[in-house]
């Protein structure tokens, strides 16, 4: 087989390519929109007219996509508060309804008959229902942004994509860009059919083939953007602060010092020149050994504003990763807490960074666990944008072995960041693999981020099945229900069989595939559980603990009373008999969940069976292999906490199921 | 400065090359001897003399070394036993002597010669006492082979030297052989020096570079060879047992088909042409992924003997390791005893070995721990011809960052196997360092591995004062004591702060540096501890365990009332508050030695910096930060093992001292 069509199946273009569809407007994003609909048409039997191109336009037309749609007071952008900044341009809104017996997109700009047309597509026969009413759709964040991690050359550890279970990456291979780049237009496409406008093509981590991407290389940046314009895609680039003496020569990158900012300055006018709509630079610093500001007693803000500065005289911006914290933590110093690095590093710095700064926070305070509470920073600075980063590659969440789908996870800390943040910022999970995210099944995480980026209040449900009905577009009733099992739940069932109640972190040093409770127990990385024969679980409270919990608008978690019970390993250190909200002891939920979990994973790889036949045999038998796994990984996660907690604890299982 | 001249500076021949001495005999051994008494002459003023090649030989001789000393019934060769198999040519052993006012080497042969040299040396000024009576020396073993884990190519992981610490492969860089092998002469000078007379070339572990030494690579192995024998050291390779599927095309590597023997045969022939004097071949086979007969239903005897009856035209022998064991086990699986599994695959086929086959067996029954019982394979055997193998590279005792004089541990288990082994092994733990071993003083463990194959009954104590004599000549009072105080007690101090009680592999997975409680409870490598809040060890018992205490001939590890304290935990599960011999209990004993190792590595460092100004400071300051290292990492060892048992235990030491 080729690649997978994922999302875009040509099936998908079925209703509207056997229609007469106008495309009324100019420029290089609709001619990619007129591209698309003279091939659906050419496919399924319609026609195509061009305004104003087209010799005879039908008197009847069934669809009109048109860039006249703009009317005052409409689309997000006019309505942007003061804490969203400068505005993308605002065209990416339409209003979707009927006029004279045709279905019509009016699109506020080239972008918005994009998504209008993709919007089409998603409804199929039902975009042309006549009693179809007028509705305003805009994009709820007007960055959304997917986050490669990407390198151009292969790390000898963290292979070629940081965090990648997909295969290599579809920008590079073998140190130089792919010789044919079909596939990144394939990309672009699918992005911009679930609502993304921006990538960022290389790792936070920027090593130095990747640092020369700013300068040197900067045509290979280029060229991904100049296929990704075609769809609505600017690009960013990941930066490496130190750029200045590596690439420049200069003795020192501090940001206040006049030859470092015009350095950057320079640097960025070369890159503008190149590429005009850039969209900006993403930046780790100060984080894990990476350089920042600090080396020069300068602050994140100085850091920021200064490659702000450089990108003012365009409509770019400088994202600036709050992820930053002591990866030098002594183990025995019980005072120093991670999860209060970022709050402690950035709420003091509310109100002191340029408009086109955008601060971006990982949505839970420590490091894309299965379940964490959202991080306090995205409530505790009003006067800044802010990013919300999700991690849709399954680092610590099955890695593209295991089916978990994340949006309801995703969705419940949109809810709670609502009118906090303006952009939404995804790490991707694509690679060279034929099925774009090895596990074909995880495709539908990469649809639900840009989906949710668009307009969070969508449900995770609604997603899912929306996700399955575009893949799968000739899938019979059984198979729809198949996919809907196996998926709906299976992010609380990864929860179920991994690190209990929140703790988070029980997973092999390095890799973080599989379970070792005590993995990072000892280590310097700030990440413990406290686990002893008594009890398990970390006191932030404020009145005895870290105090993270006081970095809270409101009093939830620091009370064993009010904190979630699915939290309260990350809050508490409780006896193994401290009794849950849910009725059971704590350790007893350990063992429930746990043969619960597993359990459901044997039953999801049996419902799977039922599948064949009904899929894509390839697609079918990569499945296979992968609930293989999961059933065998899900055991492994099974039996090793169980165990740890019954050899530490003592406690027998109520149920006196065996533990080893 | 150069390459440090370790326990041969030119010092040493200070007393011999002051004086006139006579060279009697013919060979490029003899050459080797009269190039070293030359030089030492010239040096030190005195005078060399050429049996029957000098003009003028006076009248009185200080020092006479001849190859005449062959006598009938001298020589262990000659009383070689059964299980010994054919001897090394007996040309090895001398007699130390006078003669008529000179002292005399009156060797059986060049090496012999050679031998004596190095025996003079070490004396000193006291060879050349009047009143010295005659002695003869043999070796008590006649293979004394360094195995290198040298690999041709740099591993990704593993690196250049598999488990080395002391920078690449002497032999091999960016994967060529060295421009320059001066230093492998220096390096076959001191391992003539301290009794070797062997070298395996390469790493066990044969990739495919290595793999081609046997053949299209052969001139590498020639090149070496040549050094190596003028100083009596033959040189043997690590083959793939796959080498006639991988080298010759052929289908199989079946050990009973014609081809794949008649494959060996030829290809051996070559070898012989290269090197006249090639020592044998080293396999690893079906043991963590190495191939080896099993593949086609064949059992290590097969394998060996095939290889032997390639062997067998020459004087040459196939070393067979028993380090075979199923490193895929289920945790949960408390049968299976990887401790069990070479006596399980070897005991059986005492007897089918050819005469010229060594089976090589680690000395205890896991895997160079630092504390094992001895191996019941080397008692198991006697009607095979057996080695023990010796980790003198510290994979698991420090890695060279530590002190850990290994000899007193290999000094008890060469007493336990005497006169049941002909041979002996020593893993390598030399490199390209300054210091050839990364620290200094772990010299000294390469200097007693050889010392000990000589004459396993020379106390490790005496050993190290011997190395310190040697290769600190100009040492002060002061220096040498302090040498020995950080030496003589370092395997046991080392011991105190790390695993307890025998229980072994409590190390960090992959690296196998500092501590990790559980980094092997839960994995496939069958290295477990069983820690609950209740005890700790391993059942391995006749009556309720593993069975693997009933694969010695005697009872002593059966009952907890006769199982040394040192193994208990090796033999036996027990309550953390059983009461060991020593008086105190087992919990106790941890807190108590990891207070007491750590404190001790402390002391160590002070005692080291009264060493400043007394050695080179190079030397100094090496020591010096490694020390730093190692009482790190000691306090380390100590709070992870305290803490890690006082969680589980939740027992109090007994001292009110602080565990985190």
């Amino acid at each position: 087989m080729g690649i997978h069509a994922a999302w875009l199946p040509s099936e998908a273009f079925r209703a509207l390519g056997a229609r007469r569809v106008l495309v009324a407007g100019a420029g290089p994003i609709v001619e990619t929109v007129w591209d698309e609909v003279t091939r659906a048409c050419d496919r399924f039997g319609g026609a195509a007219y061009r305004s104003g191109l087209s010799a005879e336009v039908p008197a009847h037309l069934d669809l009109v996509l048109s860039t006249a749609g703009r009317c005052p007071g409409a689309g997000s952008a006019s309505a942007a508060s003061p804490t969203e900044g400068p505005a993308a341009s605002p065209t990416e809104g339409f209003v979707l309804g009927r006029r004279a017996e045709s279905t019509t997109v009016l699109a506020d700009g080239a972008a918005g008959m994009l998504y209008g047309l993709f919007e089409i597509a998603r409804r199929g026969e039902s975009a042309f229902d006549p009693g179809l009413a007028d509705e305003r759709h805009d994009p709820a964040l007007l960055l959304r942004v997917l986050d490669h991690w990407d390198n151009v050359d292969v790390h000898p550890v963290m292979g070629q994509v940081e965090r990648g279970y997909s295969g290599g990456s579809i920008f590079w291979h073998q140190g130089r860009p792919h010789d044919d780049l079909t596939r990144v237009r394939s990309y672009a496409r699918l992005l911009a059919a679930c609502g993304i406008n921006a990538i960022t093509v290389n790792n936070v981590n920027v090593h130095l083939s990747e640092t020369r991407l700013l300068t040197s290389r900067l045509d290979e940046v280029a060229a991904i953007a100049g296929i990704m314009r075609a769809y609505g895609v600017r690009v960013h680039l990941s930066v490496n602060f130190a750029a200045p003496v590596i690439l420049g020569d200069l003795p020192t990158a501090d940001p206040l010092e006049d030859t470092v900012r015009q350095w950057w300055a320079q640097t960025t006018e070369r890159v503008f020149e190149a590429i005009p709509d850039f969209g900006g630079y993403l930046v780790k610093a100060d984080s894990e050994g990476q350089p920042g500001p600090f080396t020069y007693g300068r602050g994140h803000d100085d850091g920021a504003n200064m490659l702000a500065a450089a990108l003012a005289p365009h409509d770019a911006v400088v994202r600036w990763r709050a992820f930053v914290y002591d990866h030098r933590q002594d183990w025995r110093d019980r005072s120093t807490d991670r999860a209060r690095a970022a709050h402690d590093h950035f709420a003091p710095l509310d109100g002191r960074f340029h408009d086109n700064v955008i601060v971006q926070v990982k949505h839970g305070p420590m490091d894309f666990q299965t379940r964490e509470p959202v991080s306090p920073v995205l409530s505790a600075m009003p006067a800044t944008r802010l990013a919300v980063e999700l991690q849709v590659t399954q680092e610590y969440t099955g890695q593209q072995k295991h089916v978990c789908y994340l949006a309801p996870m995703w969705s419940g800390v949109l809810a709670e960041v609502a009118g906090q943040v303006g952009a939404l910022a995804a790490v991707s999970n694509v690679g060279s693999d034929e099925f774009w995210t090895g596990h074909p099944l995880a495709q539908a995480n990469l649809y639900a981020a840009g989906r949710l980026a668009w307009d969070p209040h969508r449900g995770p449900v609604a997603l899912l099945d929306e996700w399955i009905d575009l893949t799968f577009p000739s899938a019979p009733g059984p198979l729809r229900s198949i996919l809907h099992d196996l998926m709906d739940e299976s992010w609380r069932t990864y929860e179920q069989y991994t690190a209990p109640l929140g703790v988070g972190f029980m997973v092999r040093p390095g890799h973080h595939y599989g379970p070792d409770v005590d993995g990072y127990e000892y280590t310097p990385w700030g990440t413990y559980h406290f686990a002893d024969r008594d009890g398990v679980g970390v006191d932030r409270t404020r009145t005895t603990g870290t105090g993270f919990a006081g970095q809270y608008p409101h009093d939830r978690y620091e009370s064993v009373a009010t904190c979630p019970d699915e939290l309260l390993l990350f809050f508490h250190h409780v006896p193994y008999g401290h009794v849950l909200h849910s009725g059971v002891t704590v350790i007893q939920h350990i063992y429930d969940t746990h043969f619960a979990g597993a359990e459901r994973v044997t039953a999801m790889r049996q419902r799977w069976r039922r599948a064949e036949g009904l899929v894509d045999p390839a697609l079918y038998a990569r499945v296979a292999d992968r609930l293989d796994e999961q059933v065998r990984s899900a055991g492994e996660w099974r039996d090793q906490i169980n165990t740890y907690f019954h050899r530490k604890s003592g406690v027998p299982d109520a149920h006196g199921r065996r533990i080893h």
